[in-house]
């Protein structure tokens, strides 16, 4: 039988071989042989991996736990139509099934420039996109670009702490400024710049999250940007917008320009993804750039570029408008869950928390009160039935002196937030009590 | 309108930020700011990509470029269905359009396991593979997890250009041994390691495509893998099998287990990938190695793993033998092409070539004759309307002094290839009598 072609008989000197291979490998340390990046990295938690959770729980729980979109507003039917035309092509006309090359199918980046030119009030071309495995496979294949190890990343503190893992993959050294509810701290680049400078650093990229902030959920106002890149560009850093949830803004409030607008991409390098407007799944995302930019970030790509499939069914998803009517149903279902959230927070939270709403995104940030720790609080609530970040995970250093929940609402069914409020409240309640009784 | 939220009015000071930071950038040189890995690599050519070719030619040329299934053979509506399927789960079960974590999708990884149990005569589960980016990103990502900057690598010589690259991208140098009609010249192994050992480098892998090799077409010899193996342990270095086309052998010879069936994959890293058994446009290979190498290969992995959604069609078009249906089928149409072209081959090229028929694959190996050069004949190909790739580009210093074309007859319709090989005997005819002619 022509599938088992490997299996001549095995004879003693082949058994034997293996054996003799074992015991030789035995005696080596693999992970003494890996690189230095990696043994400097940790694998991950479901956390930096945007998954929803990987906690076992003994109640069914209610999961706050990942920046995912809402089953329920998956487009499978659509997309099953997409592929069905992107798999459409001439007998001969294999492209749908063949290499796709490094900056990804044109047609789908023209789609990305037209509503770029039309959003962003300047004219933009498919070079000024390279499409990638998300953005976080964006913002790997920017760091391989142009980190060395030893350069210097500016992150705000908290970030997203899947790139937090990227950064430190990279060998990159991070430094931080802090948050507000106006989004980064631009108060404190100048002096942190000089500062790095001063020790003789590379500083490569000023990292943010400008919009709908993950974990915080803020947004960076108009004053903050213009200044943000006026330092960057005075010291010659890149600005890297992480500008995953920007189009996923509420309705009935005023939205400052993103960065790639205000700056026209002088010195920004944008990042996007259709993970958060359709699905995490497809692993489509991409970076916007300057071209001269996009030119350097190619050759540093040697996965034979990413599905050629996968971006002519997004591509067919996402033509004529079609995707605009998408993001604007979704916009609603998050700005409802977001209230939904709010509202229940209010009414069972008051005593143990602050928060901010919301305007967009997939996130609410919980400031905890009255000294509760928020590592205490989600252990706590995991034994209630509510699964969440606590916040320490998202700063850097991992020290959140601040003790922050965040609760990504935007996976959950509407019906199960108000429960999750109060299984929170009953965790922070539960936690005051320990705290206030006489330690033994 | 939301689609232009954006669009604020832009007042001038907007307008002059741009420019202001326009003129700042004027002055760097975004180049000089790359890593020392980006600076040191080209972005790579068609043959890098393995792109069918980026050639403009006058004549709608035959095209003989790349390693890509025959577009005949590519099953649509079997993975239509497929994706179908796929995308067929409960409401609330997101799991084909969310996240698929950093091993890919288990079902998928199980059915790998059981093939590889059956065909290589040991047994493995899912632990023993993560999905990844194609093979090559399969070996980007081996690189990122292993090689140090100034780390060695030995790498057959003749190999294929686009691992070249990735080494080159990871700041791996390179070490080369020779090719013969068995493989890898493993006799030059070991006094090669010991001289590279007496410079202090660090070796992380013996790189070898022992199947059916590109651009060679050859396959290693059993007794040259059981020695590949036990050099390889003795000096604690991986071998690292680009197993690409494994799967593709032709009826009638006999051919030697794998590496990784020989060595119960100690010490052995192998890749394998859907790209050339079902399409390359789908971007779905893997690593085979013991479970403690693949848990370092997870640790540097950044992009949020690859998309769940085309390993469930995978695995969707794959279960209950239809792969292996699939694969039985494809490899009978290239051994007909294989007999084809060598059969032109010899019609009409005997006065110019040599060559070695392949016993499986997509490549076959011409050797030119009377010092006929490699790019000349390329080049006057090109003008005749055949593109195929010069030996050169195969070997890490761009040196072919045996002088090869690469003719990569899995793509081209069975109908084309007899006319290939009259316009190669055309193009070498005119080179020998360019070089017969007296310089002036």
């Amino acid at each position: 039988m022509n599938a088992r072609r490997n299996l001549r008989p095995v004879d003693t000197d082949t058994t034997r071989l293996a054996d003799d291979l074992r015991a030789l490998w035995a005696k080596r340390d693999i992970e003494a042989m890996a690189s230095e990046a990696a043994r400097n990295v940790s694998p991950g938690n479901a956390t930096d991996w945007g998954m929803t959770t990987n906690i076992q729980s003994v109640l069914e729980p209610i999961v706050l736990g990942g920046g995912i979109p809402a089953p329920e507003t998956l487009p499978r039917q659509a997309l099953k139509e997409a592929m069905d035309r992107a798999l459409d092509t001439e007998e001969r006309d294999d492209g749908p099934l063949r290499y796709g090359g490094a900056y990804g199918f044109e047609p789908l980046r023209d789609l990305l420039a037209e509503r770029y030119t039309r959003d962003r009030g300047f004219t933009v071309t498919a070079d000024w996109f390279m499409l990638s495995n998300g953005s976080a496979g964006a913002i790997d294949q920017v760091c391989a670009t142009f980190i060395q190890p030893g350069d210097v990343v500016i992150s705000e503190a908290p970030t997203f702490s899947g790139t937090t893992r990227t950064f430190r993959g990279h060998q990159a050294q991070i430094a931080t400024v802090s948050m507000d509810d106006d989004g980064m701290r631009v108060d404190q680049l100048e002096p942190l710049i000089q500062s790095l400078l001063r020790q003789g650093k590379k500083i490569k990229f000023i990292y943010t999250i400008s919009n709908f902030h993950n974990p915080m959920g803020v947004t960076m106002s108009l004053d903050r940007r213009a200044e943000l890149l006026r330092v960057a560009a005075k010291y010659g850093i890149f600005v890297l917008d992480d500008d995953a949830y920007g189009e996923l803004y509420f309705e009935g409030v005023q939205h400052p320009p993103a960065l790639s607008a205000l700056s026209q991409c002088e010195g920004v390098i944008s990042v996007g993804t259709f993970s958060k407007i359709v699905a995490t799944g497809l692993r489509v995302g991409w970076i916007h750039a300057t071209p001269n930019v996009i030119e350097q970030l190619v050759r540093m790509r040697f996965e034979m570029g990413n599905s050629p499939l996968l971006h002519r069914m997004l591509f067919e998803f996402s033509k004529d408008g079609a995707l605009d009517a998408h993001i604007k149903k979704v916009r609603a279902v998050y700005q409802r869950k977001a209230d939904l959230i709010a509202a229940a927070l209010r009414e069972f939270c008051e005593p143990y928390v602050t928060f901010r709403k919301p305007t967009g995104g997939f996130f609410l940030w919980v400031d905890l009160l009255g000294g509760l720790n928020g590592g205490e609080v989600q252990q706590q609530a995991i034994a209630e039935g509510l699964v969440a970040a606590a916040g320490y995970g998202f700063f850097p250093d991992r020290v959140d002196t601040g003790n922050h929940i965040r609760l990504a609402y935007s996976w959950v069914p509407e019906g199960e937030l108000r429960e999750a409020a109060r299984r929170l409240a009953i965790a922070c309640a539960k936690v005051a009590e320990r705290e206030a009784l006489p330690k033994r």
